[in-house]
């Protein structure tokens, strides 16, 4: 496995809405199985307000470590919607309206008899050099500038985004996961657990007490890009947890 | 409005398993809500993965920005489990075991029968000079150090720690909002709201989308500390907004 073969992700989800718990957000769950399933590891997420300086603050921080980043919310018609223009101060270019998106929003605009106006135009300024991204539920695009992806808010629009980016994207290696159920409490397994993450590094042991089931259950998921390896240290999982269950005296979990 | 109004606060969240899609985070739009209740502005969020620098760096990064900083997630028995060591090592400080978090945590294990092993008694170590955040779903404690406070990723338990915590955070001044209805697209009232926006600097006006309605819908959010401008402010919106509606020929909508 070579290094370029790591393919790294940032996201940065921009508004006060979230900020304030009046929005939940669903757009992070979204990007981030959109990242696993392409290969791309989503390495951070960050939520800023809608001000100028910490979208810049962030994209720019994001854009430096990770091979793609991606944004969502602020593209919008409105005064709070800002983004456009951090990411034209971070990339220190220019915020003209693009005839392009211009010509795609007026066609949208005639069929559904809405005016033009100052606002609406908005949605057609681009930053200088960035190539838009298509959307078919509302016609407003979003861009692609350097490595960093800027995409609407609301999700439906949001995941049209995605997948119009998606044939566009480089995926990384595939990681493949294997999740090991056990009838026994986290503090049981936890021990010969970390003896086994130190016995493989490159399979990524995670464990997950599961809440609220009738009986004690904990799911420990492995995670590695080489098949076989991850295939070896699952029957080790595997054999761990059947000990932990003999030992406690318990019905190994059914498979559901 | 003095500057002491303003209590701000940082959220990390720390897990490989919300940056994989395969857990949907919850906690954000709890700790969001709960801010929002108390008069703290949550200015930012951060979502890591379980890596120790990734950990110590956001952790340094938003406790030298704002008021309170929370974590989720991190706190259990197994190996991924390292917000504790990432802590002391932000802060420089020693992570004992701590004789009261063992002493919780073992008369809990004593009512259930849990064996005592050592994965299990990593949740007692807790990093010098901190107080506990107790927790009546799992025993299993929280801490506060400084302005940090490190709460379990488990939602049920994480909501446990904030309420226990609630008592012991000073409230900033109480934001109060007003939602204005409007049945035109944010692109019709943008123009007018942006000219309003500028008038009432120190009422903060959102614009929000309604997807998926049977007619088109926009909310306009304003949100002050000031009561009396926020009223002011929000009867020039209805304005705005029945002058829109006359003009486009539609119904206002219903509140609903």
């Amino acid at each position: 496995m070579t290094s370029q073969d790591i393919v790294t992700a940032g996201l940065v989800v921009i508004g006060d809405e979230i900020l304030s718990g009046r929005t939940k957000d669903v757009n992070i769950g979204a990007t981030a199985e959109f990242c696993t399933d392409l290969g791309i590891e989503l390495r951070e997420v960050r939520i800023v307000s809608d001000e100028l300086d910490a979208i810049v603050e962030a994209v720019n921080a994001l854009r430096a470590r990770y091979t793609y980043v991606f944004t969502t919310g602020g593209i919008g018609p409105t005064h709070d919607d800002i983004t456009a223009d951090a990411i034209a101060k971070a990339f220190g270019v220019a915020l003209p309206i693009n005839e392009t998106a211009r010509a795609m929003l007026e066609a949208r605009w005639k069929q559904t008899g809405t005016e033009i106006n100052e606002a609406r135009l908005r949605m057609a300024r681009i930053p200088e050099g960035a190539d838009l991204i298509v959307n078919s539920v509302s016609a407003a695009p979003g861009f692609r500038i350097g490595n960093v992806h800027v995409m609407a808010g609301v999700p439906v629009i949001m995941r049209s985004m995605l997948e119009a980016l998606a044939p566009k994207l480089r995926g990384g290696r595939k990681v493949a996961s294997i999740t090991v159920k056990a009838a026994v409490g986290e503090g049981t397994v936890g021990g010969p657990l970390a003896r086994l993450q130190a016995e493989y590094p490159d399979v990524k042991m995670g464990s997950y007490p599961q809440m609220g089931r009738d009986r004690v259950m904990t799911e420990l998921v492995l995670r590695s890009s080489d098949p076989v390896l991850l295939e070896e240290a699952a029957e080790k999982v595997r054999a761990m947890v059947a000990e932990a269950h003999a030992k406690a005296g318990v019905e190994p979990p059914a498979e559901d």
